[in-house]
């Protein structure tokens, strides 16, 4: 076969492959998953559902459901050697650091043997992340050990059990659970890519997801939830926004939270998680991140012609919650956790190592000279 | 951009961007670093000054190599909290995911904070490798705490020193010496394009070659080494060997070490293993592991037309200088972790983000059913 020049670097167009999991920026919908829309998911389900429907295929049943979330809270535990591994770890760390190594250390201790145990593995991932992130966060900066284990029923509701030490309000952990439906998958992104390349030499699950962390870790891909807060926290009102924003665009600064690489003129999630944000900031009293979220969004569309995507919002939504900005993008693992899962499952269905080749542009061919005729 | 199908799955002879580094298969030459002869290279060069010309793309001049050199031997040591790390990985654990582990690791104890340190920590990750796979080794199985430091200038005697506890002989410190350039890079494999993948969302060092090394941990890359070993392993004598790799080729059962994903006719490394494992075997006075080896490829050469890779004398090699066979995959690790670096550094010089996207072969748009009435 002769090698073909793709047009433009990235394979940005290029189909790398087959799959029956989502579709983004198809003709009607902005983003389906395995056929549902995002925006009736978002309205009716639930995270548990969603990564149901991810990892196997359909929607439960009540009975199916029910044992499912049962399974997903007994597999909230950390075991010893991990939690040991992740007090190494220095406060100052990129908490996506820590995910990459937690992930990587607990597949040494519950390894994916063969592939008949992928539903079980991808269920464990699933269900540990929250204790991961949040036992390192709290031994690190508070020196406390806590139960990485709560009774609630929902992987969202748990992540703020464990980061705030108490019940979370039923609207906070409703909309934790839309932000992780939001979040679960989204076709061949890089660290999604990332997976099933590592899935492709039939590789183990936990190789598999740690290499998407350490992909989504990059600040053009995961990240841009962050960068949003960043810049966020710098305003003091709606017009000190407006000023700043001004002036950095006069800079040609990039504004984190913008655009897309597949959407070209809307995120379907960006409204459904700025409503949230909205009930939340009104909810909490204090609108000045909400507020000033909307005026920018408004100067990037009228100046810019650019859409906020569905990180945007999600500053504003997290920071009215109490979760630390560092801790956005480790949220992101928590829900696409469940489509890396469903992706490496998919690979190995129907595998073919993925080794494309590259056009050389380097030295001709040379003679080796020894060192001292340098 | 309209999405385009690939002729082929698994990106097979499609380019996925253009490199300087090495070629693969090209006219008149099956292997090349940046221009020079693989053959010229292990004949003459070191896995150092092969490791430099991959880095920083060129070779060095005697004073440049020796403070390369220096540089390396003095980034030996392992920090205290990445011992402990170790330490907490059971002796059962794949020796791919400890190194997988102990890299994600170093990354939060020496992280790569801007790319302004990408050559130091490329040396770093090059220097520490067999201290990193040793010292895990000798602690889970022998319960020892070896100093992964030592005086042996080149890595790969470091290796074996680290290993057998003893300076190696020079022989087997040459041998070590050419399996490692023969490994150390080539061009766009599974691996090597993770590590592009991660690195192309301009994450760190660190990240990418704990992706690479959980991605060739896969048995459709690494390990064949560590297949043909077990098989050579079951023959008890040459005619052994014939009978039994008969019923295996009757059976339908896969050879592995023979065959390339690039190659066509012959692995340009095999022929320079090949030559070394025989004067081995010959030294150690027990052939019969190479000579099962050389009755297997004729066989495969004959009956199948497939040619014996690189990977398939490395097997005899690597046997002949009393290496675990656990550890042949971990050692394609040592040497490739030159190739990944360099690659990473490419990829951040002309960067887009590695996203394709993928054909939908999935569900057709469908209303979500509450979970009462399905």
């Amino acid at each position: 076969m002769i090698a073909k020049t793709l047009s433009g670097a990235g394979l940005r167009g290029q189909s790398a492959g087959e799959t029956s999991i989502s579709t983004v920026g198809k003709e009607g919908a902005g983003l389906t998953y395995r056929g549902y829309d995002i925006e009736q998911l978002a309205t009716d389900s639930s995270f548990e559902e969603v990564s149901y429907l991810l990892l196997k295929g359909r929607l439960p049943s009540a009975d199916e459901l029910t044992e499912f979330q049962q399974r997903l809270i007994a597999l909230r535990t950390l075991p010893e050697p991990l939690k040991t591994v992740l007090e190494q770890i220095p406060a100052d760390t990129h908490p996506m650091d820590v995910l990459r190594t937690g992930t990587s250390m607990l597949g040494n201790l519950e390894p994916e043997r063969d592939f008949s145990m992928q539903q079980d593995t991808a269920e464990r991932l699933l269900a540990v992340m929250p204790g991961m992130i949040c036992y390192w966060y709290k031994f690190a900066h508070d020196q406390e050990r806590i139960n990485p284990v709560s009774d609630e029923l929902q992987l969202g509701a748990h992540f703020l059990y464990l980061l705030h030490g108490q019940k979370p309000m039923a609207m906070h952990a409703r909309v934790m659970d839309v932000s992780l439906m939001l979040y679960a998958e989204h076709e061949f992104n890089a660290s999604t890519f990332e997976a099933r390349v590592c899935a492709s030499t039939l590789s183990d699950m936990f190789s598999c997801v740690t290499s998407a962390i350490g992909t989504l870790r990059g600040p053009l891909h995961g990240g841009a939830n962050e960068a949003a807060m960043d810049m966020l926290n710098t305003f003091t009102s709606v017009a000190d926004a407006q000023n700043k924003l001004a002036k950095m665009l006069d800079n040609k600064e990039k504004i984190m939270g913008f655009g897309h690489a597949v959407y070209r003129s809307r995120d379907p999630r960006n409204a459904i998680i700025k409503s949230w944000a909205e009930k939340l900031a009104k909810e909490s009293g204090d609108t000045l991140i909400y507020d000033t979220s909307v005026a920018v969004e408004r100067i990037m569309w009228d100046k810019k012609n650019l859409f906020a995507n569905t990180d945007f919002f999600h500053a504003s939504a997290y920071h009215s919650m109490n979760i630390p900005t560092k801790l956005f993008t480790p949220l992101f693992v928590c829900a696409r956790v469940a489509g890396w899962c469903a992706h490496v499952m998919e690979q190995r269905e129907h595998n073919r190592i993925i080794r494309p080749c590259a056009d050389y542009v380097g030295a001709k061919p040379r003679d080796y000279v020894d060192v001292d005729e340098r």
